[in-house]
């Protein structure tokens, strides 16, 4: 019997020749994904505490080959789709979030630069990602407008200023950067190497949660940037399909919030099983028999799976999507909005539920802090921050009423 | 654009050949179940103020051909897996829930004779059901121990006793009873035809939901039952396959459960759109504008999709276990068992929520008796008081800590 | 032992000199409204399907002597204060929320002339109210603007239009009645007898809830309306003391909806105690011994004395800015309707919750029709849609927030 | 205009002659909570990352004459009442529930010498604690069964074994212990100086709240207690009014809880209002005027109104029974143990709800370790767990419905 939830085994996306020679035999995705979480959970609980920049794991995730595993095969990847894809960062979430957040983000600037920009630019940063398991980091902030960009009359820009929030630039081999076009105030974005001149990515990530993300600031210096490492062509949000990054960003994150949820759960049911005591008024043996505890590990198990089926349905929905390429119109584009939105909405709810109420199941000795169960509640009440779940809630509801889809927005 | 919540499209589970005449051409028991649903949404509020029995309504349901939906094509139904049955069910509860109820205990009752009995049973009551659109009616409650079965020198049996909460069993042609063996206090079923001598029916079902499913009481007078007629091989809850009776009901009340509040959600929101005025400190023009009642719809939606899938997935859960037959064993129809209670749980709360809060977003003048957008929350509230859900959550609590499945009975 | 949620005894307002004679001997408001209340309930569900208006219990009011409780003894009243006045409002809620609402506005359109009007034109109408057990009707709904008056050359002015939600307009003596002024769009109020010409009350109110409130429409056709039963001076809303008009009406409902969840409460007790059966799977021998039902009642109970001290802390904030009279300033008053927001809110959420909950702690009988269990509901859904929660709430928000006190209109 | 939740001015208990050398000139003991608090707040962020025994800020309690508040005046105490002294632990939370929880159990375990005691006993404990400024310290845990008394021939005892949870046990002056009778099995309570040979105290409290509790463990080594030291008449739980004991320890957390909410209210009001940006999408130019952040401030400040007002009438509940003294009968400490009851429910909820949600309405950056906005979250979730709410619930409604009162035990 099997008390996880269950998910469909996720068949191996490539075939024996196209599988890069560090991928364990027979390794499936799936089972590299749940290895690492294995290895991460050791010492999860120690490097909530400590903070900083998670340098052994994400090591082992460049050694996993799971960093190109959204790439399709022709330039080396292994060709996952994002069911398969979003499923490996859930599967990560379950151990460590922080590492599922930067690993999510690694897809997710891949996929963007595919989306914004020409073939000629993303095709070669594909093959070099999966051959040299590149690890791409974000200083991309569409709020943060403080980095301008300014054209030098040699044809290449500069970008000058702050940037917040710049999750998993540190250790990177590539970054997502943007700045405001100085004469037009328009939004500009670029790839370019980590390593570039003028950059300072600062170790000042130090929050209540997401310990490990490095979502520190960054300061670029008259940072030069070629014009073909600016993603013009299609450009940000420009098309239905160009318009999918963000949503990806918000299904990266319903998946994250599931994993940390499935882990708190799996967490607290091994702590109340093996470790806590009856309550000495409640006539039962051992604390798996109390009603109470009974009836809220049920509760916790409906909403589960509830989160778990609504978030693989918006993979789902954003794979077909994904599918129709440039063919995507704003209505089918707007579908996997919706779809996304639920999932975010559902899984935000029901992880930062479980999460606070699981000591209410495993009792006062469960505060221990060297367990660090508060670190479950802790990410996701960070990460849930990402953008307000009202203005999420409110796209949902003026689609319902007056049949309008979510504007696309780096949040929407 | 379609606002409704997506359901993967039914084929039509036979061929031309197998349809009765009475099929419209080219009609799938989606597309009838949708008709249906449209027709009796004209006059639900009109029969929730009545009650009583809705004998024109069944006469549809029998002109449609849905009672023999679940009938193997080689019996002469309709040959349709319990996906795409469940889901009739659900579309006809979202115009109305006491048809719904009774069309699910059609296919319950029909599921039961197959489980509990030997072929040579029900292989003519199918062909029979499906000849002469037979309705079944439920006079079978465990829980009710008045009807006592002595058996006679003769051979034959007595059913003698009341029985309470006897749903559909009203302009029935086939009856399911209970009785407990005055000998060996056995549970003894029956199925037997409506019109046997000594049944009394009364017409006293008069509750605050559920109004037109007639699930009043039923006196039985020395009520002479076959032995051929009574369920003993391989008898009810005997294997691990014929308990997957009870999950079936419960899977049914799943599907109503969410069907209602499918149906409440539709009109509220027309009601919002077309007949709310905006607050006059909202600042909006139309109630649809109103950042409130956005979010409210956004909620529901999200949890209405949370619902959906959950729901779906324990019909496909189910299916696959109905599939196994005979050889489905304990943990397989554990399975079923938990998938089932998930989506009970989450449906009867989406619910009850979704038919209480309408009125927040539809405003005071929805509360016009005509309109009767009460009946949602009390239809809702009567039948989910069937078994109490905090023993749903129990047993699924009981199964994540202890691995214990949940043990079959009647409402497990 | 008492199981009632204890209120402070409350001694009787008046000496036995002030009594007026139909007064029992040695009753206490506080006791005549609980005789009134015992009285009701006897005929509470009966009442609640046919609708109408509740002629014997209005006349049992007027015999009570109550609706002159808060008029000052001076005038022939008993002198209660609004503590007091609106306790019994509760009791009498607890068992019929219809004749609690509009013996509630019986008090609340006697303050309104006191609070809109001058000394010369209230001090008659309470001596008369005191004297012939008036009742007053409510036809004063500010947000529907059908009804104009134009001023007759002669000096007096002309009523013409519909109202709508006319609350205890039908059997009244006296009205309070609200036009727009065609030449200025001012609103008016004046205090008219109900049996004025031209006036028209329909018995047209049919809702799902408050069913005997008769909050139905009416029609003024060229009513006659003399300057001096214009309510000018100092006219609604036009200083902080008359601006408490709306807190007391929102302070009315808080006590009705706190009164339904007490009825609720103890209905459902009562049931469980006598009726429900145990659960079979709950190993006890009596429901209230069952864990799940008895945490239930626990949370009721908690939450009953919540909203129940809340909504007693905000009359006596009442009570206090009412004594300061015409030196309320505008912070005095916005204490109160921070006070009463939150009672409201509170007592709002708690009736709701316990008022759908009562039925998972009384069990499925419970929805027998002749028990009505459901109106306690449907009387909450419907009165608490008189003004929408979620704008209460941004008042309160507000006020915190930006130190802004909810700014005086007919609903703040 | 004030946006606290205002509290009934405190009157200094004492008269200048009765009041200590180092009080200030007219301080009243809630001003010097207030003031207390105050200093409190500058460190208890970097406190809580630190953890340990807050030397300097026990000191400034001790300094402050508050270890006196509630010692009769005529031991040289401040005379308080309970409404008073909760007052003042509830004050302290507000800005460091650690330091209001010691302190709070200073009172909890003066109060219990004085129930289980006789007045040789405690008098002089109580002289010199309000002489010497002895700070009490808790190593009595009922559920911990590990130490054992055994009598020696001498006359005395000696108390082996170890203790956990021993709130407040270092840096005190005397101790509450308890051990088990070796020969009975009989609970044995003593008060006996910190520094008595054979104790250790460790430093072992590291847990994810309440992290300046000193909660850790204790281990005694033939600990020599005299006969004089038991508290054996009338002993523990022994009578009604010995049996207030738990119930002023359950009160006790309701004020911290209560401090906790209120205190994280007003850090978030502080943020939302200085520091957090209006949401791109909203339309409004401050945080503060963001609808949905104004609604949900409203939800916060009404739970915290029913939250306070609950508290409050439990304290007074509380007061009145211990006026009662010896002549308090079953029947009357039932009572404050509903009473009680209520306020703990309604605290632990409301704090739990505000303490995770205060983050939804500061934003993202309000997650910044600097802050330590969760440390709310942590306090009351680790305090809260002290003993299962599930178990509160099930005795008020066993009260409800069976008219049992709560069982009197050291969680009852």
């Amino acid at each position: 019997m099997s008390l996880t939830h269950s998910q469909p085994a996720v068949a191996a996306a490539t075939s024996e020749s196209d599988a890069p020679s560090y991928r364990q035999p027979g390794g499936s995705p799936a089972a590299i994904a749940h290895g690492l979480a294995e290895q991460f959970a050791q010492t999860a609980a120690a490097r909530d505490t400590q903070g900083g920049t998670p340098k052994a794991e994400r090591d082992a995730l460049r050694a996993s080959g799971l960093l190109a595993l959204s790439i399709p095969t022709q330039y080396g990847g292994l060709g996952a789709n994002w069911v398969e894809t979003l499923d490996t960062v859930r599967e990560i979430a379950t151990a460590d979030s922080s590492l599922a957040h930067v690993y999510g983000f690694q897809h997710l600037l891949l996929a963007s630069v595919r989306l914004f920009g020409e073939p000629s630019q993303w095709e070669p940063w594909f093959e070099q990602t999966a051959r040299k398991q590149w690890f791409w980091g974000n200083t991309l902030n569409p709020l943060d407008k403080r980095t301008i960009a300014t054209q030098n009359p040699g044809g290449w820009w500069e970008f000058s200023g702050k940037k917040s929030f710049t999750s998993g630039a540190l250790d990177s081999q590539m970054l997502l950067a943007s700045a405001l076009d100085a004469q037009t105030g328009k939004l500009l974005i670029a790839a370019i190497p980590s390593e570039r001149g003028g950059i300072t990515l600062y170790h000042d990530w130090n929050n209540i949660g997401q310990r490990q993300t490095d979502s520190g600031s960054a300061l670029f210096e008259r940072v030069r940037v070629e014009q073909g490492e600016l993603l013009l062509n299609p450009g940000p949000l420009s098309t239905p399909f160009s318009s999918l990054r963000p949503l990806l960003a918000q299904l990266i994150f319903a998946h994250v919030f599931l994993g940390v949820a499935q882990g708190a759960f799996a967490q607290a049911r091994r702590y109340t099983v093996h470790e806590s005591a009856p309550w000495f008024r409640s006539g039962v043996e051992a604390a798996g028999d109390d009603p109470y505890i009974q009836a809220t590990y049920g509760e916790f198990w409906a909403a589960l799976e509830a989160a778990r089926l609504t978030t693989r349905h918006a993979a789902e929905v954003f794979d077909a999507a994904w599918q129709r390429g440039g063919a995507l119109d704003e209505a089918g584009r707007g579908q996997v909005a919706v779809a996304v939105a639920a999932a975010k909405v559902i899984t935000s709810r029901t992880g930062l539920d479980i999460s606070s109420r699981l000591f209410e199941v495993t009792g006062a000795r469960a505060t221990h802090a060297a367990l660090r169960f508060d670190r479950f509640w802790r990410n996701l009440r960070t990460q849930t921050l990402h953008d307000p779940l009202h203005y999420k809630l409110k796209e949902l509801g003026d689609w319902v009423l007056n049949e309008h889809y979510p504007t696309p927005t780096f949040y929407s």
